[in-house]
């Protein structure tokens, strides 16, 4: 349930590769952590292929719904790379050479002596009425338009852009987390800790089976924005654990 | 552009594990491969996270669009674990204790000495008209209902899960890749693949940079079911970047 103040993200990953399975995606992991940490709550994020139509479609889904759209892939120079132009039409507007990246990317090509030529004059392309996103890795820039931010699909390269975008985003609460580690199964574990869930309905608690060597193991995790509250439920889960344990004959408390 | 004979999927991860960045996604590279070896086109994931009303709407969005809806995450036996509650909501049936899970489910626990309680039935609960997805490792079974799969998260039983159901899945046309790698950046080569691409329509062509050591590095990647084309296609590439190769003053032919 989002409160007034939450602050909530999408993510759109475009490319074809990933669906392919060529390319395992590990863009969705960094953004998740990026969101994490600054309060954001990331709701959604959407694999799409580079197709402008499914773009346009999950762009406009995306960013009714929520505070920021982060968009990954298909800002190349090559024809497959078409996330500007899906953007574009989404928002509406026209997507001419932006002479602010034409200039960014002249500078670096002049440096590398690198030809300039139609192809990498594509990634000049910026949907009118949007900001750039620099790029310090390879200096094509990604933008902002509306609470939309197009970035790279290579790893390096999009970090980089979140690192840079970060600073005009607005974070929410700040959300904790306690992990409390057991050594019984789920199975155990469920029944009470869902009595402990209706008890706290503010610490959101999540239930992750593991599969231990020599054991089953299982890490609750308790998350909320209101620290007294998350050390006073996660005190009970401990109790709740620690009396697991005992049932089941473990000589061991519940580990954080 | 899906012909008649395409066989499609979509992909649901559902987790908050996975949109906090705590676990990071495997199950999407893994489905991913299943599908491309099978002929499926994988067209589309969404990763959302565990709230009833998320997982009915994604449901009923994939299973309109795609042959087959896969689902991972959510079936185990924690207050959290809602995927079967809302898979049967989104088919609007009810979600019985299932004689056959409780059997496969018992028979396991007598094994293994472990009790049967409410939260570990919770597990044995499956949609009225559902057939049953064994689980070799660890018993507690996912299920198929209308085009839809319901699997488990833990990256192990995933993959035992797909293993199991491949034999019951149509595949598509049998695609087909060559890879060419290039030793010049995508920015040279946008121009002429995009030309490549326009001629041969049934050949999909993508373009993905690479960091080298030394020098940046494209990987142009050709896939297609029809072989013929494929490889008439990938000599035309082969050419293009040898005649790159040569414009660079790179010694160096162009590499499958």
């Amino acid at each position: 349930m989002p409160s007034a103040d939450s602050v909530t993200a999408g993510l759109l990953v475009i490319g074809d590769e990933i669906l392919s399975g060529r390319t395992k995606d590990v863009n969705i992991g960094a953004t998740a952590d990026f969101c994490t940490d600054l309060g954001i709550d990331l709701k959604e994020v959407r694999v799409i292929s580079d197709e402008t139509d499914e773009i346009v479609v999950a762009v406009n889904a995306l960013r009714a719904r929520y505070t920021y759209v982060f968009t990954t892939g298909g800002i190349g120079p090559t024809h497959d790379d078409i996330t500007a132009d899906a953007v574009a039409k989404a928002f509406g507007v026209a997507l001419p050479i932006n002479a602010q990246a034409r200039a960014l990317l002249e500078a670096r090509w002049q440096q590398t002596g690198t030809e300039v030529n139609a192809a990498r004059l594509r990634m000049a392309r910026i949907p009118e009425g949007a900001d750039l996103i620099v790029n310090s890795v390879s200096a094509a820039p990604g933008f902002r338009i509306g609470n939309v931010h197009v970035m790279a699909g290579v790893p390096l390269i999009m970090r980089a852009m979140l690192e840079a975008i970060a600073p005009t985003l607005k974070g929410g609460k700040k959300v904790m987390s306690v992990t409390v580690k057991a050594a019984v199964g789920e199975g155990t574990l469920g029944g009470p800790l869902g009595e402990l869930q209706a008890l706290y309905r503010d610490v959101k608690m999540g239930s992750y089976p593991q599969m231990g060597k020599d054991r089953v193991m299982t890490e609750l995790v308790l998350r909320s924005s209101d620290p007294v509250l998350l050390e006073e439920a996660a005190d009970k889960v401990r109790t709740m654990v620690a009396a697991a344990h005992a049932e089941a004959g473990i000589d061991l408390p519940a580990q954080d």
